[in-house]
């Protein structure tokens, strides 16, 4: 039985934070470590470009994201894990999928719309202004990432449903017009994995500022989650874990056991302070060692660089055969040949 | 004294034509032997994937219009002559274009308006209807091609020339942003070369089927030119050269001292006749020894590709390293390098 295939995108912009481990980095970390799965994971650097035109911080956060996934456990020699910069066969493949692209697909992207809509609200006189070819192309470079490995699974957030179904057109288009050679990917959104509140109760995101950043030294982890916004309720009155943040993120950690016991000492009406306490703990236990592995390998950057490439060449003795294959569909071949 | 950079892209749809040959391939050729120029010379094949999506059309245009090239005498030891399909760096630099180019500059092509135009004529509903996003990103390969080769000038009709105003925008926007990289070209639209009419009197195009094919054999080259539109004036009426197409082509190959002769053959009232049989001889024997070549080219497809390889490698001497330099400047490095 042929394996399934699963293709992670991982964006280059800023460290993770909690929220972005709890909602996408530890549920595709434990996939990667399943053997009945071949799994690709890619920084998607060339996706980055779009908005992040500060060569030194394009730098920095590749590096940083990188060393945060191997980090938190990537396994790296199941899966295989590279840098979208370092596939120039995808930049190729995105301008073949372009020419099997309707415009007319690419102006029904939500992201597309709504920067649309908001220059439209903002009364700007062109509806386009601020927006680079680069933003509306996106999805066809995101079709070639995963048209290129063949990828039957994609694990993405909902905002991301849409593309994957650009991609499976795109991908019906070309096996149509030139026979098949394209699997039709599927988006997989996972209802279960946790979405984590901030440090305002609302949803964790660097647009909100409202983070607590993975590998914080422990002074600031404590600092922040002691932050953490909480309500009224004085100490030893019963308090309800449904609506608590700090609740809800000691669940994303703490074992079953541990959570019923947590639940019990809610009810009997813990201390916010003390609350805040154990959380901070228990993260700091369960971060600790990332943490220093993070440390170590920010100051070995030629680790990094040296899993990065291993990585490409695994990525590129796929690429490489499948973009010569696609390239004879297309008509591009040896004269003579 | 550096050199001038000119860079020609060809199209590769079709077998050229007469009028091809006069209006664009001539003088090309000719610039390909001046050694004070720096040319490059390319097949533009993935422009050709926008429209033609047959894969053995794809396949034989190639093929024939490279043959074609060869056989007009393009110089392939001064000049560098590639197909580009072998220069994969231009597609990556595509992409990394993409990111500077404003979508709004692309919602004013010239090429892309008309297409609009023409649906909401039709009242198509979608006014984007049947456009293909390869249609649309266009301007952008194109800036790729141009600005890979740090071209200072681009011979091209007046229909191309608001694409290079469009390949200077998107330069002068890099290297605004990561400092002085890409040369800004300037489009050169030759007035003096001659415009062909076609069988019809028309221009000559393939869009008007009324082109006389450049290597036809003898037989069918005589009929075409049987074939084409005089006014009704008898033998030894005194004829006008000025509206004449006969004429016309006659004067696009012949010399000066030729043409002066000819215009007293006209004053003294050729026949139509007369004078197609002599522009067929003429053209017969100008183009004999380019047919014969064409033909031995066509029939040894190897050597066709030895000398686009040959070009692609050194193309390549140049993108290699100036896509390199191009990742450097964007962020896009080693880790720790």
């Amino acid at each position: 039985m042929k394996k399934k295939v699963t293709l992670t995108g991982i964006t280059t912009t800023g460290t993770p934070h909690l929220g972005n481990y709890v909602g996408a980095i530890r549920p595709a970390v434990e996939a990667s470590r399943q053997e009945n799965n071949r799994s690709f994971y890619f920084l998607a650097d060339y996706h980055a470009l779009v908005k992040n035109q500060n060569p030194e911080r394009f730098r920095q956060s590749t590096r940083e994201v990188a060393a945060a996934w191997l980090a938190l456990g990537l396994d790296t020699d199941q899966s295989i894990f590279y840098r979208q910069t370092d596939i120039p066969e995808i930049m190729e493949l995105t301008w073949i999928l372009m020419c099997m692209t309707a415009k007319g697909l690419m102006n029904r992207a939500h992201a597309y719309k709504a920067l649309v809509a908001e220059n439209e609200k903002k009364r700007a006189g062109d509806p386009d202004k601020g927006i680079s070819m680069g933003l509306f192309c996106y999805p066809v470079l995101m079709a070639a990432d995963i048209l290129m490995f063949k990828a039957n699974e994609v694990p993405v957030g909902k905002d991301q449903v849409q593309h994957l179904e650009m991609a499976r057109d795109i991908a019906g288009r070309f096996n149509h017009v030139f026979g098949n050679t394209f699997v039709l990917p599927e988006a997989v959104t996972d209802t279960k994995t946790a979405v984590l509140k901030g440090l305002d109760g609302l949803k964790m995101s660097k647009s909100y500022d409202n983070t607590i950043p993975l590998f914080v030294p422990e002074k600031k982890l404590r600092k922040l989650i002691m932050k953490i916004k909480t309500n009224s309720q004085g100490p030893e009155e019963p308090k309800n874990p449904k609506t608590c943040t700090l609740f809800e993120t000691y669940q994303a950690f703490a074992t079953k056991e541990e959570v019923l016991a947590m639940k019990d000492r809610y009810a009997a009406g813990i201390a916010w302070g003390k609350m805040k306490q154990i959380l901070f703990e228990y993260l700091n236990d369960h971060l600790a060692e990332p943490r220093r592995h993070y440390q170590s390998l920010i100051e070995n950057p030629e680790y990094i660089e040296k899993v990065l490439k291993e990585g490409a060449e695994k990525a590129r003795a796929h690429s490489v055969p499948f973009l010569a294959e696609i390239r004879k569909k297309i008509g591009v071949q040896a004269i003579g040949g």
